[in-house]
């Protein structure tokens, strides 16, 4: 028997509900052999960019094959489509309103303008609308498409279905503009904190491969924060380094750098390098 | 090898604490290719209701034949009993004081009381008390059955071990009623908030298919909501809605019901329809 | 094929950010077979000897030949060595710091000093520095050695790659001390709480295998308990008993003793057998 893909489940549901479990359930009964990784299902209710931005973040870990699953769904029951991609960095499975962007390049994802927008998939990636009801769990409700429609997809798409079975092709989806603070014509980065982590520290959206020198200054929140560290340990007190996942993070030595600055998700950031 | 059937697990110990892991490795060891799923460990402290409510909902959606171990148990080490069925809805193990009550149909846990009470168990139903040591892991707690009774009974039943193997033959076992308010003489269905989700939803005990009509009115707590809606997004304000468990629940669009109306589980509901 | 062993995490990382999914993802990428099971991803940020005590209570019901990672891990990116040990208990990868205490018996811990220090491995145990960078995920961050170095280290080491593979021996490690009270002159044990669990139940060093009788006194936070009850439900009030994982507990019937007493992991406890 081949190994199994991967799927992973990203959703704002948490853990105390029977929401997960149900996906779970539909997703074995489907394929007993699947194997399911929980990425994050602490999305914060219907925070569409922080549940795309924690898929993305752990995207690059998984097997190349793994099937991404995630569902922040405030429109789920109406005219929203669901839709699953295949691109080069993998299979996905959710609702057509952005929370899928780690599927699409930057350059794509550049074109959906400040928000989110309607963007083109590109050569090489294909997509479908999932609209073959003999895929979904019937009857499929208006309230979780999570375990009616995205689950029996995925669950289908371990098996070896083809993506062109689950549904009509789409040929353009709902985008998010990429995590990547532009470069201002002063030179700045103009950036803001997309996450918070469990250790307080905040994550921007300046890439580190965007930073010109280590002699940088960050600027967040009436605070200064000059030089890069290379390690949390590294530093005292407020810390400007890049984390793990390559983003330009602010953290406090042996604190919470969001408890010391008492800042939120949206916060922005100035950096000088 | 044929596929191994699902272990599912809901309990109210929580993921801090070493409990569930405990329980897990002790499956494992007993039956290395057991399948495992978290229902939910988020179950508040001793609350049986809510444990049996939660195994309910998730239930439906895991393949025939899965094992459903549920341990919310303040009676742990005194003279409850430990116990399994094996009925059509799956087989279910845990103690004897109504956290598996998902396993019997709704007729015979009407005669269960007001509270919870003794019922028989229906034909084609069977139940052990698991009282053969050789099933147990030794030496066995009296604070820690989930571990030392319930994991290795669920995990031997996952191997083939026949159910009447683990113990003494039992007739009666220990039901909540049903999850169903009753239609009152007056028309009215008097039921409560069982369940609050972690989007603030009011989960009742209504069911969507005991409302003779979309044109309803729900009174909670002195708020009275107008009509039944289909979708979590197609309401404005307070909304009616069935859920996704078959449930009538309360929804607050783009926000929490739970925080709008300040109220918590057992707040009791009029349904008029 | 052979029957895989199980891979076990403990890390401070908790369950929102993508951190525990990304090494989750690093070992599947490895060994698409592995077991992964969670032990807790909630020990308190960067509290060392939480995640080796929580290590400790689950480690005895793994399967033995079990991986176990640890990753507390204050000093990342500094010069703290990331370690592997194979002993009698199983397998165990994590950061040099003490988080891997588990793996040395009681008697090589209690060389450690009062707080943690350097000990000599025990005949029959082996360890190596994860130094050989064949087995990183690369580049290695200085920020997430779980992803980098341990999760990939425990994927190999579950596909049969031997230890000494892995880098250059070690045969000190540093180690925290036995959690054990020690039995003072006047026959008292004076130790203090090292756990507290969801139920509010306060976990002390003291072994209940160090009680010489169950009419004992405990005193703790100004309050006085006497006897030794054998389950949770059979005292009344504040109730002393051994719990699940063989360690004296403070425990109050039908609630919380912490909220009762008030008081948090680190107080003094005295008990008089």
């Amino acid at each position: 028997m081949p190994q199994q893909p991967v799927i992973t489940l990203t959703t704002d549901f948490g853990l105390a509900d029977p929401y997960v479990a149900s996906m779970k359930g539909v997703i074995l009964s489907v394929n007993p052999q699947a194997v399911i990784v929980d990425v994050s299902h602490a999305v914060r209710p219907q925070r569409i960019e922080q549940g795309a931005f924690l898929l993305e973040a752990s995207l690059p870990h998984f097997p190349v094959g793994s099937i991404h699953v995630a569902v922040v769904d405030p429109g789920v029951g109406t005219r929203r489509r669901a839709i699953a991609l295949r691109t080069p960095s993998g299979t996905f499975v959710g609702p057509d309103n952005g929370i899928l962007s780690a599927a699409l390049p930057d350059e794509i994802r550049s074109r959906a303008g400040e928000a989110s927008g309607r963007v083109r998939l590109p050569e090489g990636s294909s997509g479908v609308a999932l609209s073959d009801p003999r895929y979904h769990r019937q009857p499929v409700s208006d309230t979780f498409h999570g375990r009616d429609i995205f689950a029996p997809a995925a669950a289908h798409l371990s098996l070896g279905v083809p993506l062109s079975d689950l549904g009509e092709p789409v040929d353009e989806v709902v985008a998010l503009p990429p995590f990547r603070a532009r470069r201002e014509p002063d030179g700045f980065r103009r950036g803001r904190i997309v996450h918070i982590d469990v250790f307080g520290n905040l994550i921007t959206d300046v890439r580190g491969e965007d930073l010109a020198s280590p002699r940088l200054t960050v600027e967040v929140s009436g605070r200064r924060i000059a030089g890069l560290q290379r390690a949390y340990a590294s530093g005292q007190g407020l810390t400007a380094l890049v984390g793990s996942s390559g983003f330009l993070e602010i953290a406090l030595t042996g604190g919470s750098a969001a408890a010391e600055l008492g800042i939120d998700v949206g916060e922005p950031v100035v950096v000088r390098s």
